[in-house]
């Protein structure tokens, strides 16, 4: 049995409960080292047991060794959950309060008839992945590798008449020819006016001379996941463009400055923050300072102004402040981060910005 | 505002409900008529309240018209339900509770302090979706002409030596520059015994001569989702290969035959698998027959042993029957049809089986 499932007993001895119901995809992942889908795994001394349905279970049956044992559900699933709760005598289970549904926690809590108490819990393995072992990390520089390859591949492209949606298509062609396994998200290509938004749909508008490309991509790789976002230019800068390209940048400079063990989270957003205010531009950055990526390509830690937290060495971050000008234009410079045991290396430093 | 919240206030009245708080970002799409994400949607004949953060606000503004106001919350999402809920005098909310995860039902009903009762309601808008009208039919349409050209294309470009994910590679690029927004979810390609998993992983395997090579696409169409699945062949067929093939095929057509408005749907998956048991393949077909698809890949009618609901005129969903023999090869055959007013049309019937 894997290291990560037997820090999970001791989590679960701290709380005194016997068991953890875990239903997001991505701690599941984590826990029993493979790609999962579909399943839920109940985590116990008493035996780890892994469900899922016949879709799944000759993969499962390949990755799972002994982490845990397979139980393929013919039925409702809660009601396999249950049964086999009842069959290892569980009284005290934990469950995932922000990722099981209203309806699923009914459902097990009638299939149990009070045989048990189900215990709602918060974090438990989210906690444990925001700090990344070596092959957590290896796993997210091949990621980053392949999303600077297709970044230097797709500057080339970048012509005036393309269509957004066709850039997007090049770049979700290019990384799976280079060992990517899918997009980590949809891939955001945004020209001109588009680019004010931060999370714009990637359309139909072609690509024009004088005007911003931001282009936010990620990939995953073997389901560790990349997140990295660079605004291109075609034709000449305007004035005001490069303006707000060197306020978001020198803000990122200085938030990276500040990353080591220890710092506080809410001061690494605020050093970007109060500078990007201090150029004029307050209440233009309208997103947190970052976000945790591995499994998934937003998680813990978040670093906003409202977390005070303190960074920990293992912990992978991005850094992308933004000022976003509605109706006009935007920029956002997008890092990923690894805290080191004395300060930060930039994954992704090797991307011209 | 549009016929679609009109409809929804009629079915709220009906449960004595005087909002319902939606969750799902597919039901929020398309009681909006949009692409939603990352918001919450109060129903209520007092007025309907979109609730999204800053990254989201412009594209919302665009496209909600009249039908909600939009409310941009900077702090916790569902203080801001909770507020909003209160100045609209709203006195019982139901929720959709496959939708809210535990933690947000607890939140609310904190923030709430009793001023409100929280109703779990189940699929009151999943209901009215599983019938499409003119436009959806339209949207989906385009989308299913699109994944037919990706077929034709690949088709051609499938040969001894490519990997898998190539194959994905080449698809994903080219629905994009055929008016596709996206792929509607991990295109499979499944060569040789890897066909075998009905949603295997797409992967470095080569294709080779003489072996099967299972395609299941879907791509999505200004927010509606195909899904077809084929099997090709390079070199020739083996004897087996060829058997299993031609028991599939006909198990669809003549569960096809039997689509019309008042069938029974658990009769229309029965169909098809009497006739694969009756071939000696009985519990070689592990799933549902199909499943309805539009703003969801997966959604409701299900198409199952389980379900005793009549077809009605405007349902659309798959039929797709399989064979999977574990370790050697799998076979399926996905078709996506629309139930008319006198049987059904295929509306992917141009593609070759």
């Amino acid at each position: 049995m894997n290291l990560r499932l037997k820090s999970a007993y001791s989590q679960l001895k701290q709380r005194r409960l016997d068991a953890l119901l875990v239903s997001l995809p991505a701690n599941i992942s984590y826990l029993t080292e493979s790609l999962s889908r579909d399943a839920y795994l109940l985590v116990s001394e008493k035996g780890n047991i892994y469900f899922t349905d016949s879709r799944y279970t000759e993969e499962a049956g390949a990755f799972l060794k002994d982490n845990a044992k397979l139980k393929e559900c013919d039925g409702p699933v809660f009601k396999c959950i249950v049964q086999a709760s009842l069959e290892l005598g569980l009284k005290r289970i934990g469950f995932e309060e922000r990722h099981l549904a209203f309806a699923e926690f009914t459902k097990i809590k009638e299939y149990a008839k009070g045989s048990f108490d189900l215990i709602p819990t918060h974090s438990i393995i989210e906690d444990k992945r925001q700090v990344k072992d070596k092959q957590e990390i290896a796993r997210l520089r091949k990621a980053t590798r392949i999303t600077a390859l297709a970044l230097e591949y797709i500057r080339k492209f970048l012509a005036p008449g393309i269509k957004e949606v066709e850039v997007v298509a090049e770049l979700e062609r290019f990384i799976r020819y280079h060992g990517a396994r899918a997009s980590a998200f949809d891939i955001i290509v945004a020209s001109g006016r588009n680019s004010s938004q931060p999370h714009h749909f990637s359309g139909s508008r072609r690509l024009r001379d004088n005007e911003p490309v931001l282009i936010d991509l990620g990939v995953d790789y073997l389901g560790y996941k990349s997140d990295l976002t660079r605004v291109f230019f075609l034709g000449k800068m305007k004035v005001l463009v490069r303006k707000v390209y060197d306020i978001v940048l020198s803000a990122q400079e200085q938030a990276i400055k500040r990353i080591k063990p220890g710092a506080e989270m809410a001061e690494i957003d605020r050093v970007a923050r109060e500078y990007i205010n201090s150029k004029g531009y307050a209440g233009y950055f309208t997103h947190n300072l970052g976000h945790g990526y591995g499994l998934q390509v937003h998680e813990d830690p978040r670093i906003s102004r409202h977390e005070a937290s303190a960074l920990k060495p293992g912990m992978t971050f991005t850094v992308e402040p933004g000022i976003y000008l509605p109706g006009k234009f935007g920029i956002r410079i997008e890092d990923m981060v690894l805290v080191t045991r004395k300060g930060c290396e930039v994954l992704s430093g090797s991307i011209n910005k």
